[in-house]
C-alpha cells in the first residue's frame, strides 16, 4: 500500500505571508505552488521552488482564477478559451522558473473554485487540460476522483491522479463540506491520520451522516492554512510510515 | 549590408486594443511580444504569438514593470532580486506560450521604463540577464548600443543586439528625446527612410542640434503606437529593400 | 413626453483608450462614469468627470466586478457582504472626485455582469442598494425596468429610474440578446431612432421573433463602444427633439 | 505636555492577515487605514473603520502607491499630475467608508514610499497635498517635521502635524536608518517608551552615532508589523500616562 501527500504551497504574495511552507513542505511528497494569479509572485514562486526541491519533494503547478482579492476561491465565469489561456499562462511561467533551479515539474492541480468547476463542468475541464497539454502532455493532472478533469485528461492522453481529503469533511453524495460551513475543516492530527487510513486502506471515507463511501486516492491533500498545518502534516506522514504504508510522489508510484 | 527591423506588439489587454498588430507584423523580420505585467494578457499573447508565426516573424520576449496603469513607462524602485524574479517570470510565460505554438523563443528585449533603467543601472541590467541566462541561455539580448545592458549580456555570455530607432530624435548624447517632448516621435515616413538609411549605411544618427553621431545597429524599431504606424512600417521595409539592403532576423544574420 | 439619454463612459484604463467620450458626452443627458475596478483610472476619472460638467450632463457611477482584465463582464461570484463593500467603495471614490471638481454625484448604474446579476438575483441586487444607500441615500438607481434592483431600491426607500436599450435586439422574454449573438448590437442610427421612439411613444419594444413587449423607461442608454456611437448618439438626440420628445437629465423629470 | 499615538493598520488584504489590528487600535489614539492601493480592499477598510470607532480612535487615510505587490514600499516615478488623482482617489473612498458607518475623517498620512518622497521632494509634496486639499481643506496632514510636505501643506493653508518614531532608529542628520539595515527597528517595549519619553519631554532623540537631536512632535507612531506590537503600544501608552502626559487625537490637541 502506498500513498502521496501533496500541499498547496506558494500563497504568500508580497509582504504577505500564508502557512509555513518550510515546515509543510518537509512532511510531503508534493507540492502545488501557485503561479501568481489567485496567489503567489515570482520571488515567492522562485524560493518555494527551492524549498520543495532541498525538500526533495515533486513540483506541480497549482494555477487558479486571476483573483488575488477572493484568493481564487470566487467562480469567475470566463469562456473555455480564456480558461485555457490562464493554465498553460500559469503552468509556462512556473515550469520556467522551476527549470531555471535545475528541476522539472511534474503535475498540475487547479486551485480553489477552478479545481471544483473543472470537476463537474465537463467544458471547463477540457479547457483545462487543453491548456496543459498545449504545454507539456507529460505532466499528470490532479484532481478529484471521478471528476470530469479526469475524464477531460483521459480524453487527451494526459495521465491523472486521484485525490482525496483527510482534513475534511464529505457529504453523503461524495462533495467536500463547503469551507465556510461549521465542521468542514477536520483539524485534529489523530482524527486526519484515522481518516487518511480508512481511505488508503479500506478505499473507504465516512460521511458527515455517518454513512461510508467508497474512494479512490493516489494522492491525499495536506492543507496548509490550518494553525496547526505542519504538525497535522507531521503526524500524518509518521502515522502512515508506521501503518507500512509507503509515501512517495506520484512519478515514483508504479 | 542588412538589418532586422523589429516591433513591440501584443500590447493590447482585454477588451482594449492597441496598434494594428496584424497589420505591423507583416512589416518587420522581429516581434517583441509584451508578457502580461506591463501590457497584454494570455489571450493576447497566445494570438499575437500566432499572428507573428503566420508573418515568419522571430519571436522575443518583451518584458516590463508590473504596472499596467502606467503601461512600464514608470520606473518602479524594485530590488534586483526583484527585477531579475519579475523577468525570468515573463520570459517563461510567454516561452511556454511560444511553445505551445510549436515555435521557439529567439529573444529579449526589456519594455519601456526597464530597458531605459537596465541601459544605464549596471546592477539592474545584470539582474535582468540573470533573469534570461537562468532560463535560456541562448535568447539574444536587445538593448541600445554600449549599453550596460550588453556589457551584463557580455558578462554572462549570452549574444546581444544593438537597436536603434528611426522613428525617435536623438540627442547629442545619443540618448533619445523623452517621449512626452516635442519633436520626440518622429512621424513622416520619408524622414523614417531617410534616419533608417543613415544608420545602416553611413553607421550615422543625426542629433537634434544637427551633430552627427556614430552608431551601430543591428535591429531598428518602429513603433506600432503612432496612428499610421504599419505604413510607415511598410515604406520602411520596402525603401530598405529597393536600396538594397537585406532586411532579416536577429538569427540570419551572420 | 421626456427621457434621459445615458451613456458608460470613463472606461478607458492608463494609455488604453475606449470610445470617445467626448463627443459621446454632448449628446446625453446623463453620463455613468466608471470608477477604477473594471475600468477607469483615478486620471481617467477626473478628466471624464470634467468632460461631463462641461456638457451639462449628470454624473452617475458606474461600479463594476474588480476585473479589469474582463472589463466586468464576467460574473464572479462575490458574496452579498463583498458586493455591498466594493460598491460602496466604488460609488465613495467616484463622489469625492465628482465633488473636488464642485459637482454632485446624481446616481448609480451597476455595470456589466454586476448590472446583469443585480437585475435577477434579489440578494446580490439588496447588496448593491446597501452599499449605495450606506453612501448617500439621495441617488437614484439606474437598472432595468421590474428587475430585482427595482425592487430591492424600492424596499429602502431609494428611487430608482427604469433604463431600455434602443441600440441592443430584446428577446421575446424581455432579457438583451447576449452580446456575443448576431444581431445583438444595433448600429444603423435610423433603426437605434426608431426604436427609442417607439420606446418613449408607445412605451413598447419589438422583439426578434415580432412580437411588441411593452416597456416602460425613464432613460434610454447609448452605447459607446460600437464604432459610430457618437453619431447614433447625435443623430438619435436631435431625432427625438425633433419628434417634439424632451431630452433630460432624470432630476429635471418630474 | 500632551501626544498623539498613531498606527498604521488595515493592512490586510483578502485572505492575508498583517499584524493584529483589534489589539493595536485600542492603544492608540488615532489610526491611518490603507485605501486599497498598497493594502486593504473594501471589506478589510470597512472592519478597520468598525474598530477604530469602536476603539475611539481619530480616523485618518493611508493613501500609497499602487503597488501591491512591493506594499507601496516602492517608489514608482509617477507625475505629480497622477499622484495628486490617486491620492484623491484614495483619500475619497475612505472617506465614503468612514461616512457609511456614521464617522467622519480627520487626517491623511501618505504611506511608505510616498510618504518619503513626499517628504523631500517638493513637487510631489504639493501634489499630495493638491488630492487631498481638492476633497477636503479640513484634513490635518500627517507627516515628518520640517519636511517638504509640511510646507506643501502650509502653503495650502491645511493644518499639519509632525510625526516622529520611537520604535525606528534615526540616522544623525534626522533621517530614519532604512528597514532593511540591522537595528533600524526597535522591538524592545522598555526602549521604545524611553525614546518616546525623551521625544514628548526633551522635543529630543538620541541618533545611531549617540548625538542628539531636537525634534518637535505631535504625534508618535506604533509600527503594527512587529511580532509584539500591540504589546509595544500597550505599554508605551500606559507608561506615558504614567509620567503624566496626556495621550490624546490630534484633533483634541490644543
Amino acid at each position: 500500500m502506498r500513498i502521496d501527500l501533496n500541499a498547496d504551497v506558494g500563497e504568500s504574495f508580497g509582504v504577505y505571508q500564508l502557512g509555513d511552507d518550510r515546515a509543510l513542505i518537509r512532511c510531503v511528497t508534493s507540492v502545488n505552488i501557485a503561479c501568481g494569479f489567485h496567489a503567489g509572485d515570482p520571488g515567492v514562486m522562485r524560493r518555494t521552488v527551492r524549498l520543495a526541491m532541498e525538500a526533495g519533494a515533486a513540483i506541480g503547478a497549482h494555477p487558479g482564477f486571476p483573483d488575488l482579492q477572493g484568493f481564487g476561491r470566487r467562480e469567475l465565469n470566463m469562456s473555455p478559451r480564456e480558461i485555457e489561456d490562464v493554465v498553460l499562462y500559469q503552468v509556462a511561467a512556473l515550469a520556467g522558473v522551476v527549470a531555471a533551479e535545475g528541476a522539472r515539474l511534474r503535475h498540475v492541480k487547479p486551485h480553489g473554485a477552478l479545481y471544483n468547476t473543472a470537476a463537474k463542468n465537463s467544458e471547463i475541464a477540457r479547457a483545462v487540460i487543453a491548456g496543459i497539454a498545449a504545454f507539456d502532455r507529460s505532466l499528470a493532472i490532479v484532481g478529484p476522483p471521478d471528476s470530469q478533469l479526469a475524464v477531460a485528461a483521459a480524453g487527451a492522453g494526459l495521465r491523472s491522479a486521484a485525490e482525496a481529503f483527510a482534513d475534511r469533511a464529505y457529504r453523503p453524495d461524495g462533495s467536500l463540506v463547503p469551507r465556510h460551513m461549521p465542521g468542514a475543516v477536520i483539524d485534529e492530527p489523530v482524527m486526519v491520520l484515522e481518516r487518511a487510513l480508512e481511505i488508503v486502506r479500506r478505499r473507504e471515507v465516512t460521511a458527515t451522516d455517518g454513512s461510508v463511501r467508497s474512494i479512490h486516492a493516489d494522492t491525499i491533500c495536506v492543507h496548509g492554512d490550518t494553525p496547526n498545518a505542519s504538525i497535522i502534516a507531521a503526524q500524518l506522514r509518521r502515522g502512515l510510515a508506521e501503518a507500512g504504508i509507503r509515501v512517495a510522489a506520484l512519478d515514483e508510484l508504479p
